[in-house]
């Protein structure tokens, strides 16, 4: 990783056209920005253009603000849409889980030690059980209960959270309650979930006890983010990890704890650090 | 692995009941049958046991026509099946393909150089394009062109030299034709497929087009036993690789082949060496 | 994994001879124990033999203490040592640490949830630091601070920890100092130690640097048994993950951190699950 | 892949210094070449640039010739060297090998398919073995013994084959000789090896046989550019394989075939498609 002192975030979309890297590169040069990694990729089948760019200001006094609005009038030339990302910048976020605590504490430890660079906000829960893991970290918990007919009023409520925090990006680690469609809608493209199989395979409830079923000899976990129809987000990435006959359900869920972890926590890294781009039903994900 | 001149292997299976691991070692032990490598395991879910045992006699002149005779006697009181395997056994195969070559390359690389123990009997195709390359093995082909009409008639060829070379597993090496029921029948517990897919994700045919257009960050391949329901026989292994948004259909072809040729000589070495177990719908694999 | 609440594990190893099998499955027989699961390994180069049984008492009233005694009589005319572990048992065990509490923390939450069956009866540091984690999951904890001159008292009050805590195992989970011969010899096949490095590749002092040095492509971590030669120990299990270019020393150090952590804990696993067997230089693993 | 049929493409570096992308991305826009695919970064640690950028002309009449001159006056304002690759090139090989076939036979089976896009102009061994498998395959095989004392003219035989050939690339695919110093010489940069373990462990002789004798539970293949000091050349890629207990020597040799020959020709297609930047001891390897 380049000096995080010092390393601003370009990431950026277009329509496929010439010049789509050149406006960007171009614009850096003249405001004396050293590029320290670039990867830019055009999907030949969408004709869409997708590039992400690390450049550290070589000039005493870079106005973010300025160049964000020259640059944005460039931009518009290619009907380009772009998002700077300052040095040291944490990502602000808040963390919905129900009963099982591997996810959240994963990502409590990785935020404890600075490895992702997210401020955790909030945890919302529609159970009480985690609140003491949240306590220790120091991080606020609700705890909204949820039934079918009380839905609405606790999307709200967690939707007050989300708004009053000012969090960029939802993270599902393990919530068992499937959201509204007004809820996915309203989250669309800042709410990443983990699903306990290798989708498409084993979609809805109890996949470890599905993958038994089928005899499968791996398991794995994905990480999308969530849209309205459920697991089938764009995928993010995903994890796998080998079985065996020896694996009964309770074995698997057990197994797949680590390999779901690894998998959001990947994701979430990914989705801060701007690697992952999302158009119509695919992500392009730019991984070191 | 154990000195291949003299490893025998004995491969059982029966309800689970009290002494089932002694009724094999027992009467090993009593005809001075030493024990190099044995794995058994109980499946609690199905109650069913299965045992794999290799041994080297130790005392001159093993007659294992006796063996198999006084042990059946034993095995009988458990409802235990049997197979016994002599030291340096080829088993005779006939392998099935259509006009992709890669895993039948694969598999008569790893033949002429004695790593996989089989005896290929004969090739069989409904192209004539590999025609060549069994030709260069010395080993027969044969070309059995198909339409919907003279499917019968085909596979009854099929049939015919799979008795008279008196194979004993049939190995469909993207052979890219459906059997019909009768031939999955017969051909039940010693024809293995490889899939190109994660099974069960994407069954049917052009599984990278539908992997692709689902955005997975994993394709995969499954080699199982086939039967009457289309992919969805019982799984022996699974093989994966990781792609990215710059992979199109046509390098997700061309990258799951590697995935594929592995996957599928894994199971048959698994098969041939007597380490799969087939139990109803799910298959026990003593894997090294 | 077989019902806990009744699985028995047999240990055992001895010299290669004619009936070692047959002297653990007779003697389970009569005393109507059913195997659940068996693996056995009889290693040709060093003539010894390697068994591992799973099993559970079907007749009322199992008694342990006359099964060891009746079984040590059998076991002794094949000077086969043995090991008998009785449902739920929790290994007895002394983590040891510096100041990179990865290792810790993970291995705290597997405790915590019950996955690992150990017992943590003390932590024991060199460094103050972690002593709130500790604290947090109620855990003793002792530092004992060491310099060159007070090395041998430094490890006699660890010493004195493991002792009267009855540890049966220790955990090295980054301790960043170097045990004396002496302690090593007391600690023999009982303490488990992480290298960060795929072993022997990269031994001693900060193995992520010297491996951006050579430019690998590949880093990994190393559980083994210690012993007086550093880095030298049996080795019981190893991980690996990719790297690139991009990543300078500590990315590698922050990349590791989950392949130390997964690697530590399934060699701590494989050792209170009486999976692994230790002769001479080596390990045998009877993994699942 | 971008579409083969007009994918040109670009690799260049150059130390640090503010512009070295924009020299490039600037030139390709006005020349009107659309970049489909970038990727650049910088090496704090070394002050050196890399990039590598594919590109499709959209003008008509694209003049590599006048490309090249004139690229060439920008570049040398950065000091930067570059190499421009046309559509379907396909780089001119020698390869080289003894008695073991499996990464021969892998590599002329990716080329024969069209995997692999090289030009194999010629096998050179110090045996007769594999002259059918290159006859085949329809290509010159030079048998050239060596000996202690016939090593000088044997190498010049080989030059003197690399050289008549045209050969760009030289691949060791188990070549089982050391080069000499002068000979290293010649090919720096394009000379691939292939050994059969995770460098730096186990270098020299028999590394299956050291692993074995460490114990280890993972064994693997290193890819690298030859250099003066054995197995110590900059390394490309390395690949892993599970191991136990059970796998004596001879099991390794076995096991380590497949990921010899998939780590081998990885590096083959990553250096011909011109992603490997070989920079004092290092690689910057831009994979897909």
């Amino acid at each position: 990783m380049q000096d995080n002192n010092n390393r601003w975030i370009l990431a950026a979309q277009c329509p496929s056209r010439l010049g789509t890297v050149d406006v960007v590169t171009r614009f850096l040069k003249e405001r004396r920005c050293y590029i320290t990694e670039q990867h830019s990729f055009d999907d030949r089948l969408s004709g869409r253009f997708f590039i992400r760019t690390e450049f550290r200001p070589e000039a005493e006094g870079f106005d973010a603000e300025a160049f964000e609005a020259e640059f944005a009038a460039r931009a518009a030339e290619f009907e380009m849409t772009f998002e700077l990302t300052p040095p040291g910048r944490r990502l602000p976020v808040v963390i919905m889980v129900s009963k099982a605590d591997h996810c959240l504490n994963d990502l409590l430890y990785r935020y404890r030690i600075g490895q992702l660079p997210i401020d955790i906000r909030a945890i919302v829960s529609n159970h009480p059980d985690l609140e003491n893991l949240a306590a220790w970290h120091g991080i606020a918990y609700h705890h909204f209960p949820i039934t079918a007919e009380t839905k609405p009023e606790q999307e709200a409520q967690v939707w007050s959270v989300i708004e009053q925090t000012g969090a960029e990006l939802v993270i599902l680690a393990r919530y068992m309650q499937v959201l509204s469609s007004d809820m996915c809608e309203k989250l669309s493209g800042r709410a990443i979930n983990i699903h306990h199989s290798l989708l498409p395979g084993f979609k809805g409830a109890r996949p470890y006890h599905q993958a038994y079923e089928k005899g499968v000899k791996l398991v794995g976990a994905t990480a999308h983010y969530i849209n309205d129809d459920l697991d089938e987000g764009p995928i993010i990435t995903q994890g796998v990890e080998p079985v065996s006959h020896a694996d009964y359900p309770e074995d698997l869920v057990a197994k797949g704890r680590d390999v779901e972890c690894l998998t959001l926590s990947r994701a979430v890294a990914l989705h801060v650090e701007r690697r992952v781009f999302l158009h119509a039903k695919r992500t392009v994900v730019f991984d070191r």
